[in-house]
């Protein structure tokens, strides 16, 4: 049984996502398809990519992962499948793979090709049920990448700007990443970096010490502490630390050694 | 394996959709149960009526759909399965299967007995986990229809009006029967009889040319093209159509040939 | 094939339920992953709790309910697995189970321990993907809880107060527990203190009788029913009775015999 799983910003309630699944299901009985979420805010390429970044690794070898982002459906961007070790990316490439493929580094990419996979009549405007389900439940079946398109270079695929913490002497410049369903901030700043006595500076806060948990401080209290994904992370236990900092994704973060 | 997909609308906060989960596995084990969406707006029989005739044969044949947007649950409206080709609706009879079975067809019905069905006491209240789940269960597990009720003729089943787009000459009146996630405006006007040069009127305003995917225009423009239903769609690009026109469903849409 | 479900207040925009799936399947590729609820409001256990009661016994037996709704995560709580006669549940040990340990017994508990199930630096913010999803992808798999952890008494384990409606006479004082997507108003109330002519005090408000289904009234109008939980249910058909009433969970719900 081979696993594909689902990142889109589809929402559910329209039946978009229940098209694809048809689709993958029809083409490969023997699929196991998995909702990642389908709740990324419609367009947000950098969510998905952070996502993807995530779970690539969580799941079994030979996975699957099919995201569909794609402000550019029909457009010139092409669509591709790439493969990070074991894992195969299916996708836009608008820049949805970057954060994954720093990560894990992409061995293999290719452009899929409609009229090669048997596909004729491809809409322009739902890759996602019309290419990108096809081609995963083609993989998921265990054909060959060359049956689905023609072979690029990873080096070609397109690159977002991925954020890049920073480190001069001892201090640490980085940026919020992402902020989830509790209002945790979650920045780009890997624990390596970070000690127990570290002043971390957000949005004109200060908060002196790196945590363990959430639980290291009093309800209503702000805690900053490494994440579950190995970067600093900022919080308000019981509460939204990026509600009462008022910030989004992208602001500035800033440690340093604290020394008073 | 055989299929069951959800289409309700329970929402997923309460659990009532865990209920029809585990009485579906729990009467056939090897049933793989498929989420397509539990966010129908809540009684809106047209949007799941919608969804369903866009997912319905999509699915592997054998497919049963289980559909509860029941507002008149308990009340004077039966229970039925109907087999439409080679795919099952199991759900209320009332209307929710319209617009499937304008599409595809009924080949038989049946009004669902609870007692043949071995079900002894359900609820008033709950025939989603308590006669449609268990009836999906047994059609699943291979049971036959004539175990689960009484048969019945497909021309006497509830039908609500689906809409019906008219051309006269050249001129085509249809209207609005979806608004997405995205905004995206869906129309009933089918793709055959759209021509690239066509002029569509909605709302007051006139889109000029269908074009074949959204990216066809810049970022905020309006662009009439073929969804991926093959219908008339209206759309903004990385916006919303149906907040920039303010409309809903049910709005009438013209298209003319474009003369000047 | 073994099911693992899932109730979370992790919301689905963020892939944290991802990582939990993924961890799940890695571990044991034969798991069946069902979503009961993802949308538990942030740190209601209260809310899971009553999900979880109502659905431990609807899936079959063997089934591992892993239950994350942890506000306490990483602070003094410890992580366990309990058998409820022959299904599982495994989470925190903060009162979520207290209903469902009162509905159905706890039959034997485990303090998780990590070392033991092999986790080696689980982090301290996510013991949803570090602890819970490989302790119940072990008993999915066939494992013996002994090699989990530590054996404790299911009396030991932590019990939040579960409401507990009270007969004096022929008059019943409960209380709402939970208002579900529709606004229908559910109480502890059971089925078998209610007669067919009961009154029903809440708000302010008088219903008086007890109906079959919510079809039992006019469009708009108030209703008293047995609820799919075999319990007091309070609805507005086709609107919602928390609206109309302006009450929350925990409202106090009266019941008396009609005589005039």
């Amino acid at each position: 049984m081979s696993i594909v799983t689902l990142i889109t910003d589809f929402g559910t309630a329209d039946g978009y996502v229940g098209e694809m699944k048809g689709e993958i299901l029809t083409r490969t009985p023997s699929s196991l398809v998995v909702d990642v979420t389908h709740d990324i805010a419609p367009g947000d390429i950098s969510a998905a990519s952070w996502t993807l970044s995530r779970i690539v690794q969580r799941f079994p070898r030979g996975t699957v992962h099919v995201c569909v982002v794609d402000p550019g459906v029909g457009g010139r961007r092409v669509p591709i499948a790439a493969r990070l070790e074991d894992w195969w990316y299916v996708g836009p490439d608008n820049g949805l793979l970057s954060r994954a493929a720093k990560r894990v580094g992409v061995a293999e990419a290719w452009i899929l090709e409609p009229a090669k996979m048997g596909l004729h009549s491809p809409s322009g405007t739902f890759h996602g049920r019309d290419i990108f389900a096809p081609a995963a439940a083609l993989l998921a079946g265990g054909a060959e990448a060359t049956s689905l398109g023609t072979r690029t270079e990873p080096g070609r695929l397109v690159s977002v700007d991925v954020s890049e913490p920073v480190r001069t002497g001892e201090r640490v410049r980085g940026e919020v990443v992402h902020i989830d369903r509790f209002g945790n901030i979650v920045t780009d700043v890997p624990a390596v970096w970070l000690t127990p006595s570290a002043l971390v500076e957000i949005a004109g806060w200060e908060i002196s010490g790196i945590r363990a948990t959430y639980s290291s401080v009093q309800s209503g209290e702000m805690v900053a502490l490494v994440g579950s994904g190995m970067t600093l992370e900022v919080a308000v236990r019981d509460g939204s630390a990026a509600e009462q900092l008022g910030i989004t994704r992208g602001e500035t973060v800033r440690v340093r050694p604290e020394r008073n």
